[in-house]
């Protein structure tokens, strides 16, 4: 893989005066005051933040560094990149979302369906849901004896990547027998304890780390996203050096010219402050979906929180909402600019497309369509996300748009650093804890005891008796007519 | 392709006492007295729908019964398969969701990636998006000389999916030239009037039609949707008789044993009496998310509205989110136990997967998976969901379960019809007229008005002078640390 040269510095740019009350009015946007009015909190945050970070904390600040790991992975990957013409992840939530956005973003939109030669680096397929249509037609379609497995698990302990894993290995076994199955699969995983790393120690399994004092979530800069990135051909060292320059760009602790400070004040000002329970994040690309996605994960996991960190019960959190542009613009647009006035939209805009596409003159028969004339695709596609912008606060909706110059590994870099920074601070805003994910115990452990698992069954006895007496609200469709 | 045997009647199920204040509490539950206190108010709009639907209005009811157009597509698809390698569907919105949703559920998840022989139908690729690199990528990637496309327009204005099908027209040209060109191009679009009209009849393209008096969200059962399917292989007899299935469970006007009028008062008092300003749709099964998607439209536009029936502003509208288990447990479900109680969650429960896989037995070395032993995939997800439902109300969010026996085509009818019957009555509810999306023309206007189309040149100064005065809200990350 060819470097291109790294830029300077960040590239990406906001511009929120749609979210003001400037262009919205009082009600709907975020006042100069309102924010000069959190200056001092954000000042004092960000002070804490980093004296955490030199403390030994914030660790994931420090994951666009480790170029030792970025060696090690590159030359894993360009054997693997060789070897294989098929790779299987395995892995859910923070152990496959970052990866997933950075090769959409990045790779050829159809790679998978690309021939060997063509394509950089093995297909891809993805069992994160232990979904048994998906994993079996996921088995039926790779080619065993070429594939490649990587399972992810901080801890070996969740049971959709467990359960996916053992079957998937199974079928690598009964492919090329046990002694090569072991070459074939590769765990990234606690480096000294857990299940996986229990598992990967006994078996023989080439493993990469899980680094230690970061949330799944926060792993995209970590072997767990750049293994499969590398694996796809992506430019790991530019992703890397796109985190590094918007770390460089965040390093004030000024709320008007941070720009992770600066989104994270808008969106706790416009949730709190003007109910906007909803931030839609809403990029003008195909290619950005997946970093949508990821951020979805990264913003309802952090913020969305019971108790704050005073011990009172908050139920805090701002509901993340993936969209595309210009798609949505056929689907929630309505809703967003006609429907109650709940959300903040932060578009996200592609500065130069990677494609240049001209539209041909329409037929003389349709004149309406002469507009289209001398056009790009490109273009029709940008001035699509003006005009929803302008719409949108025509309607008093408050809307923010980022700009990146293009979509290269740099920019996703940059974005990933820039949205895991304005989520630290968003906590720090809302009162809550941004690590940790205490509210999804209840159902894994109630998935536990369904599952018969040892002592779980106190558990399994009370949601057993709990749907009991609920008949009367049950409808069966079928002969009510 | 043979059809299955047809079931008799509709086989959904609705369980929803997750809902209710005896499972949630009063404050986010609804009341048996709430369900009551509406049923007069469904009972009167079920006999205006009905009344409606009599006087020649709500023609979506009717979409089931064209056997004459099932036929003509059937012959059409049946010799398409055959002839093609590859199909375009050029078409955003409702011109798309649809098909996309049926075919997500129904066909093979890798069609794309099966040998030409193995794969039932060509391989789909979807214009919908404008953007550049994906519609570059698309036509350097197919066989354009084994390539139908279909382009998919009721009035022929949409400026998207017009600068695709030229781009896309003109590429065919160039590979096959303009006579055989127009034999490999096929537009569903009105049968007497609009722009693709115009150029169809023109250029002497086959067509077929969209139906008069529906919207765009409510055209899966028309050409629109079934054209792409049985291009894909989908029985679309069975589809449609989902849907008839459904049609005679709806028949009656109560509010407890019509499910469509269940689900209709559940959100609207969810909504209005419980603070639930979101619906989040969430399947256990990779093939119903596209489904998700595809609702998540109708409910968005159908009840999104600023004006009531009675013309007061009402700025109505639940936000439809749509969601996948069991991934989603590990992204969105913190915010939804713990974080504001905004919202109720429909979970789709498939009764049985198309496919069975066995979890193998855990080494030895790790005892703590052995719950995992003798377990079955799709068992595990199906508990999953059940330990989500349970975890939630514990967290007294309310939820509801609609099950599937399975999924096949007469499934997806069943949802097909479910929905739209639901949404008609949720905008009776609502009092807003479900039809309609008033609410887009802005954005329309402004995106011809920036490119420069006739008749928009007024618009077109004032979006270019509404930018003024916003330098100070534009924030460049480089150099700011």
């Amino acid at each position: 893989m060819t470097s291109t040269a790294t830029p300077m510095s960040s590239r990406l740019s906001i511009d929120y005066y749609n979210a003001t009350a400037h262009a919205v009015g009082d009600r709907d946007g975020i006042t100069d005051e309102q924010i000069d009015g959190l200056s001092g909190r954000v000042a004092t945050e960000h002070a804490r933040i980093h004296a955490e970070h030199q403390a030994g904390e914030q660790r994931w600040m420090n994951l666009p560094d480790d170029m030792a790991l970025v060696e090690e992975i590159e030359a894993f990957a360009a054997e693997a990149r060789e070897r294989y013409t098929d790779f299987i992840l395995v892995g859910i939530g923070g152990s496959s979302l970052g990866a997933l956005a950075t090769i959409q973003a990045l790779a050829h939109p159809f790679r998978n369906m690309q021939p060997d030669g063509v394509r950089v680096g093995p297909r891809l397929f993805l069992l994160d849901n232990p979904d048994p249509e998906k994993v079996r037609a996921t088995l039926e379609t790779v080619d065993l004896p070429n594939t490649l497995i990587s399972v992810v698990s901080k801890s070996g302990q969740t049971a959709e990547t467990m359960a996916n894993f053992l079957v998937a290995r199974e079928a690598l076994v009964a492919a090329v027998g046990e002694e090569q199955a072991v070459k074939q699969i590769v765990a990234t995983t606690d480096n000294t304890s857990g299940l996986l790393r229990v598992l990967a120690d006994s078996a023989g399994y080439r493993t990469f780390p899980v680094p230690d004092g970061v949330d799944g979530r926060q792993t995209v800069l970590s072997a767990v996203g750049l293994l499969p990135a590398a694996l796809a051909g992506v430019d790991i060292r530019q992703l890397l050096a796109g985190a590094a320059a918007m770390r460089a760009a965040t390093q004030g602790d000024d709320i008007r010219t941070n720009p992770a400070y600066l989104l994270a004040a808008i969106s706790y000002l416009a949730d709190t402050e003007h109910g906007k329970s909803m931030l839609v994040t809403m990029p003008y690309a195909d290619a950005l979906y997946g970093l949508a996605d990821w951020f979805r994960q990264l913003w309802a996991e952090s913020l969305g929180k019971r108790l704050g960190t005073d011990g009172r019960e908050v139920f805090a959190g701002q509901t993340p909402i993936k969209a595309l542009g210009a798609i949505d613009q056929h689907s929630q647009i309505q809703l967003y600019t006609e429907g109650p006035n709940d959300k903040l939209i932060a578009l996200v805009r592609v500065g130069g497309y990677r494609s240049t596409v001209a539209i041909p003159n329409p037929p003389a028969e349709t004149p309406e369509l002469s507009y289209l004339a001398n056009g790009e695709l490109g273009q029709l596609l940008d001035r699509e996300l003006s005009a929803t912008a302008w719409a949108l606060r025509e309607a008093k909706r408050p809307n923010l748009t980022i700009t990146t110059p293009t979509i290269d590994a740099f920019a996703l870099g940059e974005f990933f650093y820039l949205h895991q920074l304005q989520t630290v601070m968003a906590g720090a805003l809302y009162g809550v804890n941004p690590f940790g994910q205490p509210g999804v115990e209840a159902g894994k452990n109630a998935t536990y005891a369904l599952m018969g698992r040892e002592g779980y069954e106190q558990l399994r006895t009370d949601l057993t008796q709990s749907v009991q007496g609920s008949e009367a609200y049950r409808l069966t469709a079928a002969g009510q007519g």
